[in-house]
């Protein structure tokens, strides 16, 4: 059996990133992968300019009261400040050549007679944003290979920059085997269970941000199975499925790859887990998750999604954060041989955070997963005593 | 000054949420918010079946060897289990009635006359899923006012429900003042900064599931500000602005909401951030987030997020976990009026997780933000020496 960091840095390795980019406008571009990095073409700010409602002053001239000789609103170009006068200022409007500090309004008092009296000490530099304060021209401002938020394509138009340059979707065909599966909606003959792999998997890989192709249910037949193969490979830089890749006898997915291309069959230390199924058709990727749905969801969050994150152009640490917080059960029977991942969730008891986890982690039961936060990962004979630190491997919402 | 708490209460009770709702199938639904609990129609498994590819036996014929009667694939229904007989079965097939166990393929052995002989000591109910295991029938599976996640769709489908009503999105209007502000992709002319917010703004909505109506930058002008929220108050159901409304003169925002409906302007005990306004226009609420892009997309996180989600239907607990991590910076010029939310990032030092804060924490620095992986909350006055344990109030992806 592989251990589970074996599993995963073997994907890692096998992945073949998109290479293919395009240019889309910043608000097409949210949750997509920089193909190329964004250089600040601008200081930002572009000139020094009010932090505050207030007057702009030569901090020599002291407290006043001054003669208040302009009015520069934001969005205007400001006179030189005249020596011994104070300009009426807001914010965001750029600093007069001359002056030195911005007094808040609130600490000025506008006089009958129109001058201006300041009830506060003024320091030079004193409530102005400096040119460059946020970023100088010519620094790298987002880099190739990382996944766009919202914040970021705020940044890029902070700079100007109106298009970003970002690689193409990731492709991934789906199909799933098995006569006894039965499309929700329908009735259900005897022997014969709902597809529910489909319903996860599918909405997974669109949050990723993949272009999905969904080739629904495919009859267990080795001569159907291999076109939807060949049609599959022909248009999809990754093709999945559940199921149909242990070593039963009506799996004819497994012998349908390798008629059609290279599979490795793995066994992989993991519980809910162990099957695993990576290869290649044509060009495109392979991977059969097992067709269980606990141990095809827990496979998936724990090996397949950072394999397939790394195929769409992702460049990140690979060691992500995760917060440790108190187990709020005991786990006294360990599989000694697989590490376990757990399903859980945060709950609050006496003002402090927990983990319980869900009472029945047998592989059948899907709710599991739809209740938990995430995962707790567990090493071979690892047992776990109430109030034990423990690692939460969270879900994304 | 309101402090952030009471400014986040007052918000959330004044949210109207939505109440028409429509009916999706699943693979449309994924993070929609469901309007009615789903009930289980089903058990499931529907039956009891195997959890194992290999043979059904009865315990009482102890460890064979026994001959063959009949092969029990997935998907079929089969006869019941002849006293002294095994029968094949594979993973997922249901349990043939008088059968009470099943062995795995790898502890049995096949012999030369066609028997099966057990190496493995047999107990009643091994290798058997039973009926109802994951769910049973009438169980409330998903709940009115969730978030709809990939998990959800896929325990939905499992109970063969094949659509779900969920509340129609949030329709959310925003549009941005401002004579200095520019399109990024425009040049700049001097005086002037590129407008931002609207970059940030719009795809937090389009991530939080709102339909957004985006107006662009309005000129600085009472009437045509007026003219935009009449308009916007007839398709939305919140209308959204940055800037506009603090004390200053140039600020036609306030005037123009005051005349087209109510606003309350609040002055909120937080850094960066302070002032929002939040009122209504005919039927749509009115929210003016704070002009400076940091401080808008702060208060943004901290109190408006909430609210909208509100707004669009999500009932969840207030109280999120959130997760503690020694700060590896120190923070010892503290506002003693206002709670400061620093931007902070996680970085591995020594192999240990620590909270790094963004040198330039500065209201104008939008750089902070997508820089960050989140937020630290500290009360007024509130000193950070390294070391000390902070709560990390975590960006969503």
């Amino acid at each position: 059996m592989l251990t589970v960091d074996q599993a995963r840095d073997w994907l890692l390795q096998r992945a073949q990133p998109v290479r293919t980019s395009e240019t889309l406008p910043l608000l097409q571009a949210l949750g997509r992968i920089l193909a190329e990095p964004v250089l600040a073409g601008v200081d930002v700010p572009p000139q020094d300019n009010s932090a505050m409602d207030g007057y702009a002053l030569r901090c020599a001239d002291g407290s006043g009261p001054l003669p208040v000789s302009q009015r520069i609103p934001a969005g205007t170009q400001p006179q030189p400040l005249q020596a011994g006068t104070a300009a009426r200022i807001f914010t965001g409007a750029p600093i007069p050549a001359g002056a030195d500090a911005v007094v808040m309004q609130e600490m000025a008092v506008l006089q009958a007679d129109g001058q201006v009296l300041f009830s506060q000490a003024v320091k030079p530099g004193q409530n102005i944003r400096r040119a460059g304060e946020d970023i100088l021209r010519g620094a790298t401002v987002l880099s190739a290979g990382q996944l766009l938020t919202a914040a970021d394509l705020g940044l890029a138009a902070s700079i100007g920059v109106a298009t970003l340059t970002v690689y193409r979707p990731l492709r991934v065909a789906v199909f799933f085997t098995g006569d006894e599966l039965t499309e929700p909606g329908q009735p259900l003959a005897a022997g014969h269970i709902y597809n529910s792999n489909r319903y996860w998997l599918v909405p997974e890989l669109m949050r990723l941000g993949c272009e999905v192709t969904d080739l629904g249910i495919v009859p267990d037949s080795l001569s159907r199975t291999r076109e939807i193969l060949q049609d599959a490979a022909g248009l999809a830089d990754v093709i999945m499925t559940c199921g149909g890749v242990s070593v039963g006898e009506e799996d004819h997915v497994k012998a349908a790859v390798e008629a059609e291309g290279s599979l490795d069959l793995w066994k992989i230390a993991i519980k809910p887990g162990k099957p695993l199924a990576s290869g290649k058709v044509g060009q495109a990727g392979f991977i059969g998750l097992p067709g269980n749905p606990v141990s095809g969801f827990v496979t998936y969050q724990v090996l397949v999604k950072p394999y397939l994150q790394r195929c769409a152009g992702l460049q990140q640490d690979d060691t992500q954060p995760v917060a440790h917080y108190p187990a709020g059960f005991a786990w006294e029977r360990p599989d000694t041989r697989r590490e376990e991942f757990l399903r859980v969730k945060l709950v609050q008891q006496d003002g402090r955070w927990q983990l319980q986890r869900y009472p029945n982690q047998g592989s059948g039961v899907l709710t599991s997963c739809a209740w938990a936060d995430g995962l707790v990962r567990l090493a071979p004979g690892q047992q776990v005593s109430p109030g034990d630190m423990l690692a939460l491997i969270a879900f994304a919402d």
